[in-house]
């Protein structure tokens, strides 16, 4: 599998859309909220470089489509704004870049654009916002040299530059049988594959920014994360995982799924520690860290449902099922076919159900604050 | 009418997709090679700035989607190659603006891009470039200060920013009557209201320009245009307006389009004549004028047919019709309805046919070279 080819959330509008289910997503984005203000608030205070008041260089990676991004954006905007104002200086040009692999929607982003940013020139009189689609991957250069001072990033960072070696999407024999991810019952060959998988591309990921970044510039990460540094410990999404194996084994019972076909899917998917995170961080070299810090959010929060109907008509668990099928659905599709999304996640719906029934169901959420080294 | 809602070329990749229907635009993009030369050649070798080498800006107005897209940008990048090999530097950091209205189809440039930018890699060895998609009107700020050596635009410029002042889209009493655009009949009061719209709109584009593009930095536009004074000569696309108007008029025999319908539109488009872009360009005083040429296109001229089939069973004329289709349609559309518009470019090619039969039936097409005062 081309991670790059097949990964994205759900385009459009519609029910399973991801426009439509990311309120989990929304959520982890304000609870960094404080922690973006402070990082802004640093770069336009403390750099040694008097040209970063005049023009801000600001991304956002895997910035998706619906809501969430101009969210993203437009508390950037803010943020900027009232620095500024304590500052007693104009509002400075601000190039905003936002990125994502080239299957993102961004058309989507572009024709909610003009009215957008009509309400920021209004509100804030800030006149000398660029924004600009930057496609491609993260694990990867997708910047001019040190045209960066932020570089903002929430929930992507989890998905990997590939599935980690050895345990190929196709592979002929399975060493991680009946599992899609990290699981109890998985070799060690498979966790050393996707530790070792996970510190190459974070180490790329760092690589590819430091250059891109100006000296004292900012990175806020925040991904999907677990506290122990056991992997198969149940507090991370790893149960997330558990249970589609268990959905998709369901419908090999019923004869609607090959059993090698779960066999053969490993997901392009890591969460890690803190302390991996610090080691990779160590490593690269090229950034200080400034915080990591984990916290828990609940499979089925929300911050306001998008539908009334869902509220009253939706378990839990369906709600827990709109959500994973808006992000995982294009992996999923493109290993098992179209045909059995609809069964799938009804029955992922219902293991959630249970699940939640007997635990406590969270996600762990790692946030890195690092500074780009002198 | 909102131009910036509305104008889109026809999206995607079925039968009356501009990607499968703009071979017109490609043979101008083709016929205005040596100006592209000459001008990225002048600007690698002359600009005062020693970071020129190191980074260049570029971008594309209007860049539409499909082939012809990355046909500019892959014309660019083998210019830059040459040039860099002449002066004996490393191929420098290209930064890559693509911009259209944000109703373009973005999504289908960006999922090109992987494979594009493969080959180029392997072929130039040209590692640094990046690309970006900024959606907004050229009648307005698209960049920040000073980012841009080398603004290009082809097939966009003859698009207003509006319908000219007192025609407006749904005006209550026609002035142009059974027109859509400037024709013999129409009274003094229509033809200056596009004159007058051309040059307001003209000079907002190059005002709005001056501050992006570095001191000695080049533009180099083309454009439907006309060689005559007199904006009713009929060597100028004006005439493929009037079709337009007679092909609707025909539907109206046929109770498929109320005639008041046709009262109310005037399309937000203009063919200018040298002077005019001469006397626009001296006006606003930012720019010096290289050159403004003319050449001429003939209206069915083909590079290549995207299809066998098209060349058996197709007329001059509904390829013709195809081709300006798949320009009009997303405008026409949203005044006339869906329904008519396969009818409408049937007759319209009937019409093309006739008239293609009995006069030499050519676009004329503006080639503008300017450079930004140092």
């Amino acid at each position: 599998m081309e991670v790059m080819q097949v990964l994205h959330m759900n385009n459009g509008e519609g029910e399973t859309s991801y426009a439509k289910n990311s309120n989990i997503q929304r959520k982890i984005i304000s609870a960094t909220n404080s922690r973006l203000k402070e990082a802004i608030l640093n770069i336009m205070c403390n750099i040694n470089n008097k040209n970063v008041l005049e023009s801000i260089g600001v991304a956002d990676l895997g910035c998706s489509s619906g809501s969430n991004t101009l969210m993203v954006v437009s508390e950037i905007i803010d943020i900027i704004d009232e620095t500024s104002r304590k500052l007693g200086i104009s509002f400075p040009e601000l190039r905003i870049s936002l990125n994502d692999l080239p299957g993102n929607d961004f058309n989507d982003i572009f024709r909610s654009l003009p009215s957008f940013f009509h309400k920021v020139k209004e509100e804030k009189g800030a006149e000398n916002c660029y924004v600009v689609g930057v496609p491609g991957s993260f694990y990867g250069r997708l910047f001019p040299q040190k045209s960066m001072h932020f570089v903002h990033s929430s929930s992507s960072l989890h998905w990997l530059s590939q599935v980690p070696l050895g345990l190929g999407y196709n592979a002929m024999s399975s060493l991680n049988k009946g599992k899609l991810y990290i699981s109890h019952t998985s070799p060690s060959d498979v966790i050393n594959a996707y530790v070792s998988q996970f510190q190459n591309d974070f180490s790329t990921f760092l690589r590819s920014r430091s250059p891109e970044i100006v000296p004292g510039g900012r990175m806020l990460l925040s991904l999907m994360g677990r506290s122990s540094i056991d992997p198969t410990i149940e507090d991370g999404c790893y149960y997330q995982w558990e249970l589609l194996a268990n959905a998709l084994s369901n419908l090999v019972s019923k004869g609607q799924v090959e059993e090698e076909k779960i066999d053969s899917f490993n997901a392009p998917y890591y969460a890690p520690c803190p302390e991996e995170v610090k080691i990779a961080v160590e490593n690269e070299g090229s950034f200080m860290i400034d915080r990591i810090e984990t916290f828990e959010i609940e499979w089925d929060a929300r911050v306001s449902s998008n539908s009334l109907d869902d509220k009253i008509l939706l378990s839990r668990g369906q709600q827990v099922a709109k959500t994973i099928r808006a992000v995982v659905e294009s992996m999923v599709v493109n290993h098992f076919g179209n045909e059995i999304m609809d069964d799938l996640f009804s029955v992922y719906g219902d293991l959630v159900d249970d699940y939640i029934y007997k635990k406590k169901a969270v996600y762990v959420n790692l946030v890195v604050s690092l500074k780009c080294k002198e």
